[in-house]
């Protein structure tokens, strides 16, 4: 491991007074690390703001009135529901997280965030690979081009657990050895050079851990999570999702709240959807052919509105 | 005032217990409004991070090693020398700043920040319009097209503050006339309905005075601190650059000092002002005409090596 | 006027032959401006890519397999719909745009675009302010806090636009005066210096002109637009919206019609308002009072699904 | 390969007439791959202004006086010098790139473009490893933690190499046998399910290639290019910085040649150095530990002034 999460380098001996917004409940977890996946955890390294500081922003915009007209919860939900997205970008959280390479290639793709990676030009790699559970080893999706569909079968699942078990163990052991160096670190031959770290690091898989921080305000996390704590996110990413929606109903549980009623539990009509959804009301019967949604679109409305799927 | 400085929404009553990083020298003035020019100031309302979290997280990047090799400020020192700018994006503050809206829009110019401005939409702005002090009343500079020259003399600058102070409270009164609105917020003809706010504003002059949250993170304050800190830089934002920059000592010690050292005191050489200054290092006789540096380069570069400008 | 926009800096004589993507519609009114307020206009002065560009990237994305499964247009209308947005940043348009700076600052607010401004510190802003024609000219709104409600009656409006119109050419006439410069851009009295420009600008209402150049991609335009053209926003920003949205529909057809689809004409449901949608499809009675949902999210729901309000 | 380089997408049969900005020179070389390590390639998809429309730009900030005052060599040199950097923004250009995933690993920390990448979870990648050429296989520097020094004796070169190219080929094969799919893409035993796109591509190494649309803006190009084709920078990312380098003489000559002039070829000196400089020039004796400035500084100072480092 590159850094000792059971020593973390930020942990105090002793708490200091501050007058700044504090959240009892984010004291209680700060700096511990929150296992994710096998090997993988994430840490709340530090936090700025609260639903009350959520609260102020908006009052610096929108004025005194707004004191009096609503309270703060009222207030928090109007927000999210007139995308007043700006107020949320007070808050900001930074993160240490442990994570496999191909989850960290789909994260990273978020740019509005702030990150400081491991570096395996600077440092070696430790000897760190995901292996699935097998009740996550699933086959490809019939359904759709992107995800995962049925469970494997108990043999094929061991095989393919066996094959990434000893590919990682084989690539590292050669990365080890192109480094020219033994597991203590020392030198294996003193007569060879070692070949580069820069270069070394290639002959990984995309299973290796590596770690971040990862700082972020609250209105990018917001949409991070839309993303990757949706059912169609990788399940690995969704790990992670699911850790920090926990989190973040300890850290702005107003915020959060709005956020699942406006965001994640609810549903996006297009203009042809609302159509059908208002004939529907009106008693008329209406069929997908004639509706502009293409047969997907139907079935997601039909789901939305709890309805029965008729072909 | 549309929010009351002396009565700061975030000010708590008793300090509260974090594990968090905190600044001593910080907590002392937080909330405080320090003044800015003749209406303004800048609070600061939240921060996180310090010195050592800077460290934490280029260590993060860099690994195990740079604990042995390097202490804390001359890591610090480093990552500013090298451009290494992630780590200091893990640090973050947050200002209430009141300023005139002339400054507001060179300001907002730098994209890499959250903002709250108070709404003009959803509030009547109040009657306070920054007004120059005598000797800040400058002319036109001649020798560049941007910047102010000699100051005015007495009478002229009597003049020009008339004019600014009565303007400001002819178009401010029209502003309420238009509102339909007195100076103690009740309407003034009940058979007028009053223009909205939204339009009425059109009235005021850029010298009116607004107010924001803005919440930045260290590497893009630095970056904004290189530009409006600068000599170029117009005079009333470079009044608030200033009380930053005092902020900044007080909060990250080390890194501003860094700052101070390889951006702020430096000086950027060319690959043609290069040569020139390895050539009179050499004892070489240059003439500006041969080197390539245009007069206003080699006026520069001759200031910057502490040499008489030789036409 | 600082530019004239019947001779544009960039208007070509003649065409010259690319092989990059290009748009007949586009190229028809190229560098033309287009009128917006009294005085404003929107210009293109450059594009990049098109519908096609938007499918190209996507494949990119999605492989070869979207080659033969989905024609461009379901493509494009799926990339909408599930919010993979990444396609459409793939466009890029760049706009020569004239409006009020109450105007601009709004618009500013957005920081995903690159803007170069006309600078009142290196030129001298000319004579041109924003007038609304009387039909705009309409009292606060009694029902939100933010918006506009209805007309004035004619003499407060002839009052208002006298007040305005007055005081635009009182500040501009001081301006003037203080620059020590008279209409023909010379010097009033040789004895005097004139104030600096960036301090003179200060007297100039917020409903003078400017110009800018805005860069975006299409992503982002997007959302500008989902915020700007929609009915709660100003009436004077939504004028420009407008003109964007038609420009958008010569330039990238299908991806403003999915956009439309989708998002400007479709409706976001709360997890509230699912469930009341899906007690009413069931038959059920349901009272907003036991809903969850505010009375104007009752309302918003209820016009949404084009049922009588009952209260 | 994901998609076929040779018949590009985007080639047009024909070229069509613009009269937006064009470069003969551009229009020469667009889509065509050009080669960048042993599989990798660079193709230019679209680009948007030229050295004219970095000037236009700056010509509305600056307004009309510029245009007489300066010609547009002297104005793009003097916005290099000076950090105007937004007249830069107002380029654009779209790039195809193909490149290891350890490479777009450290590419895609900058955060300020956009990109669309072939995803591994919606089709199946290719067998094609990155595998650098016996040259470039060097030991671990011994000078700094980061780079690499010499190259490695022949025969352990020739062992590395065969590591690298047998893990590739073995890693590659299991990708393909849990995936059930056999070279020509069809089942290889149709008894078995076959593991998930997005699980399986976990045993590849960080040497695939992967291939990306990227889109930046020229001063954002800049700011990659003057990190990414430094000599501290990884080997393998600047054989691409080289090829955009050389894309960028082609497309704005100017702009390029004041980017070589005041960014890659110049130097910044610190406050310190600064003194150093002046006193050498005053013809003082000066001795590092004097100074301030580390002995890594002083080595730096002393090679930028073209002096023998004297210890």
């Amino acid at each position: 491991m590159p850094t000792d999460p059971t020593k973390p380098l930020e942990a105090k001996p002793e708490a200091a007074p501050t007058r700044r917004a504090t959240v009892a409940a984010m004291e209680e977890i700060l700096f511990a690390p929150q296992p994710v996946l096998d090997h993988g955890f994430i840490r709340i390294v530090d936090y700025m703001g609260d639903d009350n500081a959520i609260v102020q922003a908006a009052r610096v915009s929108y004025g005194k009135g707004t004191k009096q007209a609503r309270e703060d919860r009222a207030l928090i939900r109007y927000l999210m529901r007139a995308r007043h997205t700006s107020p949320f970008e007070m808050c900001e959280i930074k993160l240490h997280v442990k994570l496999p390479v191909f989850v960290a290639r789909q994260w990273i793709r978020h740019r509005t965030a702030s990150v400081n990676e491991y570096s395996a030009r600077y440092s070696v790699v430790e000897d760190e690979f995901y292996l699935p559970r097998a009740e996550h080893l699933a086959a490809q999706a019939t359904d759709n081009r992107q995800g995962r569909g049925e469970a494997l079968g108990p043999e094929e699942a061991r095989r393919v657990l066996a094959t990434l078990r000893d590919d990682a163990a084989l690539t590292y052991g050669h990365y080890q050895e192109m480094l020219n160096r033994d597991a203590a670190g020392n030198p294996r031959d003193p007569a060879r050079k070692g070949l580069a770290r820069e270069l070394a690091r290639m002959n990984l898989t995309l299973g290796v851990y590596t770690e971040w921080y990862w700082k972020i305000d609250l209105h990018n996390l917001f949409h991070f999570l839309s993303l990757r704590a949706d059912p169609h996110a990788q399940y690995e990413i969704r790990a992670y999702a699911e850790v920090m929606l926990d989190i973040l109903r300890r850290w702005v549980p107003e915020a959060t709240a709005a956020f699942e009623e406006y965001v994640l539990g609810g549903a996006k009509l297009s203009k042809s959807a609302l159509e059908v959804t208002r004939k529907l009301l009106a008693g008329e019967d209406v069929q997908q052919a004639e509706t502009g949604l293409s047969p997907r679109e139907w079935r997601e409305l039909m789901a939305a509105l709890g309805r029965p799927v008729t072909p």
